[in-house]
């Protein structure tokens, strides 16, 4: 199983603990292409700051999205590059996970919320992470065999 | 012509005004499917407090996207829903004009800045924009004609 896991990079990195908190926890179901994203030391300049050109990143991640068995997005840090992954990740037909933290104040895009073939479950702690990931990708597991 | 414009709702209203800005004039250049991005009135809640489920918005804009000749997006407020928007009118081989507004400690997604087949225009001042549109809206004419 190899899982493409998005966050926000650009968008702001609050949550990068939790990424990678996440991408661990993922680990435990397959390969996680994106490990970068829970790295502590990449800021919201993103991998611009390692020398690393837009067109690299965005041919790389593009591919890395066409390789995957499965999409797993956390969405509560708002995200232009989450958006357009998921919204590409959809054209290929993969199937897509949304983890997201409802808080006051704080409102989920209708682009997600009303769209029926993304997955979506509200969560407030990564202890409910394991069972969210063993319900969804058992059901990856069966459109792959 | 017909265009779908795209700017942020709950990811953020800050941009509203120039939202309704830019959207009259685009009216000049052909009919715009989402004037309701542009109405003051509708607030980070979205239209969810107008009573309309995301089901309806979904469909709607998904709608809206397919029917158009070329999607516009204003970038500059970090948006979830911009981001899927460009993702799936990109795969149905819309032409897109990405609008961003450059600051200090402010990144675009490589997701964005990487892809080819998005234009982007860089700009500050709305009086730069008719001629940006001029520019774009003529290479839509060719591909349609």
């Amino acid at each position: 199983m190899k899982i493409y896991f998005a966050g926000s990079i650009t968008g702001g990195r609050d949550d990068k603990d939790l990424y990678a908190q996440i991408i661990k926890i993922l680990g435990n179901f397959g390969i996680v292409l994106t490990e970068h994203i829970g790295n502590v030391n990449l800021t919201s300049q993103g991998e611009a700051a390692m020398g690393r050109t837009p067109e690299y990143i965005f041919s790389r991640d593009v591919a890395w999205v066409s390789e995957a068995d499965a999409l797993v997005g956390e969405l509560t840090v708002t995200s232009l590059g989450v958006g357009y992954e998921l919204g590409f990740a959809e054209s290929l037909g993969k199937p897509i996970l949304c983890l997201y933290r409802k808080a006051e104040g704080r409102h989920l895009s209708s682009m997600i919320t009303g769209n029926i073939k993304l997955k979506i479950e509200y969560y407030q702690n990564i202890e409910e992470l394991p069972a969210i990931f063993e319900k969804f990708f058992s059901g990856v597991k069966q459109i792959h065999e």
